[in-house]
């Protein structure tokens, strides 16, 4: 058994339509500015001026650094409290809404689905519905994401 | 006109099936480590031993940090070389095999699908599908984003 995941849930603990509050985290514009100029460079993530007449109409987040906070706040409240086993990818994101300067984003995590692999005893394959809303309660970021789990089978 | 983006290629300049190579960036164990503990905390991200021991065998980097840099390589080899006005998301993204310690990661970006907005004459619909391989030739991630792209219309 895998001494870092022994003590956590494993596969066989979890069920469809189990839901977690992940919490919540505030933009703020030097968040969105330093993330942009690492990693998403387009000019209206950048000045404020060139924002105001984007289709953003203001500054906002890269969609890339909203899923990034949102992945740090996965891990923290559920990811880590389980025997995740890394994840395979994800389908269907949308970013519904700009999240602005001062915006609060609250996602929300469904276990949509859980299937064990036919071919690999000791893993299952968990599918996680992510709802993301603002403080107003207005969908910014939907996803579907799907993650090995651990089940409580030896590998081979 | 946006004057930020007049010089730009727009909607009308673009053509389905342009390939453009974005580069490459090779991942060190401090990059892999540092973004891990900023948003991706699970155990096999930031640890080596328990990483040998875990499905990915290895040290690898978070998905969303493969992600991270490939869209700054987007950025500044295309999208800031046309008139992008926003993402609208993704879909159909696979992690196909993990991204090690000492990996390069090599994307290609190619334009898949370009559509008008039906309600909105200034902006078009653009979808890139994005092939990511390593060193060796192997896909590690694939995708398909939506990007919103300037027309040379004025919007209402």
């Amino acid at each position: 058994m895998n001494p870092v995941t022994a003590n956590r849930r494993h596969f066989e603990d979890l069920a469809e339509g189990e839901t977690v509050a992940l919490g919540s985290v505030t933009l703020t514009r030097e968040m969105i500015v330093g993330w942009a100029k690492e990693f998403d460079p387009l000019p209206f993530h950048l000045d404020e001026e060139v924002a105001r007449k984007s289709l953003l109409g203001g500054l906002a987040a890269s969609g890339w650094q909203t899923g990034a906070l949102i992945l740090r706040l996965l891990a923290d409240t559920f990811l880590n409290t389980i025997a995740a086993a890394g994840g395979l990818g994800f389908s269907n994101l949308k970013w519904k809404k700009p999240v602005m300067v001062g915006d609060t984003i609250l996602p929300t995590a469904t276990v949509a689905s859980l299937r064990r692999s036919a071919h690999h005893p000791d893993r299952g394959i968990m599918t996680i519905d992510l709802v993301v809303k603002n403080q107003k309660g207005e969908e910014v970021m939907t996803m579907t994401l799907a993650n090995l789990v651990e089940t409580r089978m030896e590998g081979p």
